[in-house]
């Protein structure tokens, strides 16, 4: 996993976006919308197959796959610049409060929702 | 925009993970259903909203729009820790494909997409 | 509005579907993967324009806007029917439940969610 | 599977939002984002589990399913309302595209994508 800050990658983002002078566009819903198409477009790797099957296709794929988990921190990064959230506080701000929703002694081993637990 | 890096991100989300034992259910597909649904949870912060709207709507949601980004934020940086992507060299490799596919003389203060350009 | 039914409907989606020998791809997360996917190549014809540069878009794309309508309204039904569910009954009941969280005194003109009416 | 027509379920829905006067804030890009939120939480009812723990998890959460799908039901004719779209026409145009693009000697028992085909 890489040493890359999240500040650097904003950076590298926001430069690409200001050279094209695409920041006109960037409105929050639509960048929310395709935070959301390309998130959909890392989920149709998966579609169809299971198992051995998945991780051959995902294996034979695997520029799409990196291209595409790119293209969704783009629009997290890019959203985080415009909203002024610093990403990396906000992370870890938000694992302590899931830590509070599934504590260890409940949560450990079970995917049941913390609605549920 | 945060210092913190990628790595120490990854660290973190998957010690919450392995504390719980929940690697067993993170298979790909899961995970980028996960993603998915994240994303769509902020995209609802959006919905019959716009312009001025919005953005007091955003305001006063500003602690579940952190929460919302830092989620997405844990499927991809689970994914790209699971299926051994450097995140932030893919994140550098796939500008330099956008910038081939957006050149600046053509893209500049247009939206359109690049199979149009 | 069209007068056909939807058991008219269904039996075409699944006459499509046994002449291809797919219902053994036909899981339901799979099923529920693709309504996914295609209600957001719905929603990517209305990224980046608003107003009337969006209406303009549909018309000029009005084939793609048929075709994703109808991609989604497949899954819809095909899941329908594998899980023995009369849309047409779930779909009535559920605006009877509609009806009552969103009262028409209460939610008139206003496009809150119920659980903030 | 049911005799309703689609015809007789847009008059229920949008009857139903008439009495609300909400058409105000149905413009295209709400209706289709609102179309993905629906189909996220269909999908999300799939999250975690395979086969047959899933269909037991279908089978507990029923009312939920279909609630689903009649919410996704209502923004696809909701949408085919707006834009003039007779529904059932273009279902069964599409249908008709997927079948020269899926011709049956080539896609029979594979889920191969057409592009590949």
């Amino acid at each position: 996993m890489s040493d890359a800050t999240l500040s650097e990658l904003t950076a590298l983002a926001i430069k690409f976006r200001d050279e094209r002078d695409w920041k006109q566009f960037h409105n929050p819903k639509d960048m929310a919308l395709s935070l959301v198409l390309e998130s959909a477009e890392l989920l149709e790797l998966m579609q169809w197959r299971e198992g051995d099957a998945l991780q051959s296709h995902l294996a034979a794929n695997r520029s799409a796959l990196q291209d595409e988990l790119a293209d969704v921190m783009f629009w997290v990064l890019a959203m985080a610049n415009d909203f002024g959230v610093d990403l990396g506080d906000a992370f870890k701000q938000k694992l302590l409060k899931n830590a509070e929703k599934y504590p260890i002694d409940k949560a450990k081993g079970v995917s049941t929702k913390y609605t549920n637990l």
